[in-house]
């Protein structure tokens, strides 16, 4: 049996000729024979090797943003051109974070006298933990997937990937396999530095391997409770980083709409309908002040007047129309703007609904992937943080208003804080930055919130700590011996900045 | 329904008067609502709670010593003395790491022109997650328990504790609360900054409470597998900081036994038998060239001349009882030294067994948590790399070696950082230095790997990352303000050392 592609802009399926995979435990066992090389390789090396890739991808560039069109009905350029561009970015991003050498967190702790009495010398940095498996999200056919940035910071700590193809994208990620292998195995990586398995029940079987150190996901609750369930099932215990469901409240404050109801109305509606509302930042509910007819108004013309876009596949189709369906069906929202479908494929028009923002509470507790708004209508800010604690937690949430109204919306603010990753201020959570001090993680189920997925310290989730006690100077990694000063250290305490050669 | 202690050096069963816990959701509830006071604590009022819990066990050091040996059968002094000067040293030492600040992380990526693009601000450090639930365990009833390093790190990032007290010192889990109550209470910290509920459904109780954000564990790998199915029921995941089992394996080389058999046996047989036995980084297995005959028999010597001391209760005296049986009865090791029963409470002496390396695989897989030393005999130093395989992963590994040795024995070394997470050289795992590099924290089943329970980076575990976009600066933490200069901070990727004012 081969697996099918779907052009959710035309409907249109293909064969794609490949084969779900059912030798996961070589692939896992080429993996972990290249972990054994990676793990000695040389910050320098890994550097040279993740600008290879990204190197390889822009070669690629135009089968692949094509391949991925026809494959999520996103356009090639900009929308899918930028996103391999971020790829790229992304990739570079890690060779310089590895370059500089503070990932390691390490330390020395010198031998001699404590409070404790004598201490011995120790040690410590992070080392890389293994085979990761990356599931990538149908959304970012390249920026969360098989070439996206869990393949970038776990190949960054020294860690071999194994990607599972995406069900709804099999040849780009076909595709950015090709792309990433040919470009590692040309710069002299060992086979196995990359690897990708085809098929859901390859995926499951990945995931329950014994050679598999950690799990990244990025996708749906259900899928993701799924492979949880598996790794329950584990032996050994592996982490799993997953990104999951995400609602990003968004509020609008009355001195916001007074002063630009006009762009906030422009700004809303791009964010909600961008890539098609597919967004996982994308703002699903935004609490406005009941008199701002104007800016609800402006919404609806613009939603009411937008295109189908495609969505990515039938079921996220067919969910989209069900979550909207139970938010009218209790009786408590009310449709302002219907959704249609275009002519061909999974087309969609952007779909607006209203609420009172006393009713939020349970009612809105569902992610609707795609372009769906939901405008709740508040009397008072405090009616707004009522209505949050029936909200599910959020990888953002977003606040906009005037700099004489923060005093009062303090404590709005301070709630938000244990309700998202992420606080945005007069701007809009969709276009993640990818940077030195992004979060890109929101409390459960927006993600198991410890660490980010998007930015440098993503590379801490596929990292251990290792200490060596009275270790003689050859045994212990080049970062830890006494003379090596290119890196920032903590010693005896005090951190030190690297200078670099 | 009240709660029993029993004195393990005579076996004296004392009714403590304590009930079983049954209001856990108000303790939860008041440990909440203490979150938000300290989650907005200054790190400087917070180090000074930490020093005033410090001072407040040290005040009642008497009390404190006295109740802990009556319940674990450990010398009040100079071991357990000792011991409690380490929980207050983990406390002042944790207050030094908040004050130093570089564990927030902060990060700084201004606003600017990127290659994305233009990027937003975005400022990240981490913040505290919430109540924080702690099981000590038996051996260290201050360092690992109510007053050790879990409550400290947890309390040190924010977060309120309840701490569950334990089943073998119940008295010295409710006078270590007490003092730590007291202390927290003088010093103006809000009631529910530190609780504890007894018994064990209540323990269970407290791990489901939607409340409760993280469990840090130190116990059994049976009792750590009934908390993680606990938590794998609940609707929102939290993460579980368990350590768990550990055989510590030791290897000695040909050349060290040559140099120094001597000290070695001094060494090994202080370290198997301190404290009984019951360490977590004890050297559960140690392998010896087979011709040291004189090193195992100064080992035989110093054991068979060992007077009985107690273990910690009837569960550990059995459990020892039947592993060391089982490692007997599959016909592969030998008994060099019997372990005999004091005559009175669950006192032992220690016991040594003898097996060849090449029968290791499988059949040394369960730690003898009390005074019992596998010496596992090898011909060449290849046979215990292939033994290692069927030794679970630890908390640490040893090796004693010459100096012209270490070249021949880095593929060694290499396989052990794969399978503990710290490596000793020429010293003993027991006796782990709290410190700023330390990492007590092996793969599987020894701990769930990827933090610390010892030193300062064990309060990472206790933090989640929070990133601001956008943010007018009286809503960001003052850490995170552009003036702020207190604190290491990385700012455009550049990191930049703190000057303290």
């Amino acid at each position: 049996m081969t697996l099918t592609s779907t052009n959710p802009a035309t409907g249109t399926v293909t064969d794609t000729g490949i084969s779900a995979t059912t030798n996961v435990a070589e692939i896992t066992a080429a993996a972990t024979a290249a972990f054994h090389v990676l793990r000695t390789s040389t910050r320098e090396w890994r550097a040279g090797l993740l600008r290879a890739l990204a190197d390889g991808l822009e070669a690629d560039r135009a089968n692949l943003t094509a391949t991925a069109s026809a494959e999520t009905g996103l356009a090639a350029s900009p929308r899918l051109d930028v996103e391999l561009t971020r790829s790229a970015f992304q990739l570079r991003l890690f060779a310089e974070a590895i370059e500089e050498g503070g990932y390691l967190e390490a330390t020395i702790d010198r031998a001699g006298d404590t409070p404790m009495g004598p201490g011995p010398d120790i040690r410590r940095m992070l080392v890389p933990i293994g085979p990761v498996a990356v599931f990538g999200s149908s959304n970012f056919p390249f920026a969360f997937s098989v070439a996206g940035g869990d393949t970038a910071s776990a190949l960054a700590a020294g860690n071999p990937v194994i990607a599972k193809a995406h069900g709804s994208h099999p040849l780009t990620s076909k595709a950015s396999f090709e792309a990433l292998n040919a470009a590692a195995l040309a710069y002299g990586a060992p086979a196995g530095t990359i690897g990708i398995v085809y098929g859901q029940e390859a995926g499951a079987t990945l995931v329950a391997d014994p050679a598999v150190a950690a799990v990244g996901f990025t996708g749906s609750l259900a899928t993701g409770r799924i492979l949880l369930a598996i790794i329950e099932k584990r032996e050994r215990p592996i982490p799993f980083y997953g990104e999951l469901s995400s609602l990003n409240p968004l509020i609008i404050s009355q001195g916001a709409v007074d002063a630009r109801a006009e762009a906030l109305a422009d700004g809303l509606f791009l964010s909600f309908t961008g890539s098609a509302g597919q967004l996982c930042t994308k703002p699903g509910i935004a609490f406005l002040p009941r008199g701002a007819t104007g800016l609800v108004d402006a919404i609806v013309a613009k939603a009411s007047a937008a295109a189908a876009q495609p969505l990515l596949n039938s079921r996220i189709l067919d969910a989209f129309g069900d979550i909207r369906g139970r938010l009218i069906a209790d009786g408590r929202a009310t449709s302002l703007v219907e959704p249609h479908s275009g002519d061909d494929g999974f087309t969609l028009t952007p779909a607006v609904l209203a609420i009172d923002a006393a009713d939020v509470t349970d009612a809105v507790a569902e992610e609707a992937f795609g372009p769906l708004l939901v405008v709740a209508l508040y009397d008072d800010i405090a009616e707004v943080t009522t209505a949050l604690t029936g909200v599910p937690d959020s990888l953002t949430a977003t606040v906009h208003a005037e700099d004489d109204e923060w005093d009062a919306l303090a404590p709005l603010v301070a709630d938000l804080e244990d309700r998202a990753g992420r606080l945005v201020f007069n701007g809009y959570p969709t276009g993640v930055r990818v940077s030195w001090g992004q979060h890109h993680g929101g409390p459960w189920p927006a993600t198991n919130s410890a660490h980010t997925s998007v930015g440098v310290t993503a590379i801490r989730r596929f990292l251990r700590p290792l200490a060596w006690q009275g270790a003689p100077a050859e045994l212990l990694p080049v970062e830890l011996r006494d003379d090596f000063l290119a890196i920032p250290r903590r010693v005896d305490g005090v951190l030190t900045l690297g200078t670099p050669a």
